[in-house]
């Protein structure tokens, strides 16, 4: 089955409408989903971008943009008390349970955690409930995210996406085909059947 | 009739596929557009953004998004040798034009001579030639373009949409409302149909 590398970041409200959009998208073309959790910081700190929603009067409208696009597509979004979210050991977690059966529903509650429920995750304590929230130890699981390999694993996720051309999330690629930004999931889905109607 | 405001810069790929979708869109829905000439180099050096175009890997990753977009909605466009475009001339073009029956056609004639046929619009010699190629008068309109009264008057037109908010381009409005990038056109007719589906 072919896939679909979604490189998210739990801090980007775009890309949590993308983690609401996605599946089903695929679900619909008959492909899989490759969860990639990165972080926007190192990739930022390269391109000299600024993390969106803090960003002067391009973030004031983007809040406006997210409010609107929550609404079209009925997906529940409430704007956050904080901006930007520490999302280092949100993202750590996505890592850890790579493999495991609970792996894109904790990747769904932290989004929502976050977005829909203005809960800081990036306070152990609080992703800790998640995790428990979804039947996982969260002694075990608090454990596993502090450990130097796992560090060590989301720096390299995020060099490898950053050598593969990532500057920003949501960002998808479908074979050799870049798409950024949740907007462009229409044109990942025609991407992908264009594709498929091609002789072999 | 109401009307969406559209401000767009001939510099801009994404301000030329919206010159070219935004006319039928909003013939549909029968609304009027109000086409806003506007420089975005004022107004980069108010916010830091840099040229799309020119800006690294978000340069490059426009380029290949831009022909993808042209591709899908069957729109010509060729990516020109030359960026960014000088459009100040252009720009004050469409300022001296208002008003006059071959307004829009010049619009559209000087994002084809740039976006399609790769001439250097920036150039006056150019810029006479598609307005000779409308009819127009190609000594009149060059010594219109150059006038005191124009050249101040797309610094006004420029510094209006800085104060409404106005921060890339395109930037559409309707009524109180502003969406930025070609990708919300869907956005804007959504938003148009259901205030208008509201009762009075």
């Amino acid at each position: 089955m072919s896939h679909v590398d979604f490189y998210f970041e739990f801090a980007s409200p775009y890309a949590y409408f993308s983690s609401r959009q996605l599946p089903a998208l695929c679900d619909r073309i008959g492909i899989r989903v490759d969860w990639k959790p990165i972080l926007l910081g190192p990739i930022f700190r390269r391109t000299g971008a600024r993390p969106l929603l803090t960003d002067g009067r391009r973030g004031e409208y983007a809040k406006r943009d997210c409010r609107r696009w929550a609404l079209m597509h009925g997906i529940p979004y409430r704007e956050p008390d904080r901006f930007p979210l520490y999302s280092l050991p949100a993202a750590r977690g996505a890592l850890v349970l790579e493999g495991h059966p609970q792996r894109e529903a904790y990747v769904h509650a932290v989004f929502r955690a976050y977005w829909v429920d203005g809960r800081n995750v990036g306070e152990p304590e609080v992703l800790g409930e998640v995790a428990a929230g979804l039947g996982l130890d969260r002694h075990e699981f608090l454990t596993a995210i502090e450990q130097g390999e796992v560090k060590e694993r989301l720096k390299q996720e995020t060099e490898a996406a950053w050598t593969r051309g990532v500057f920003g999330a949501p960002t998808f690629f479908y074979r050799d085909e870049m798409l950024w930004g949740n907007d462009r999931l229409p044109m990942l889905e025609r991407l992908i059947q264009e594709d498929r109607a091609r002789p072999a």
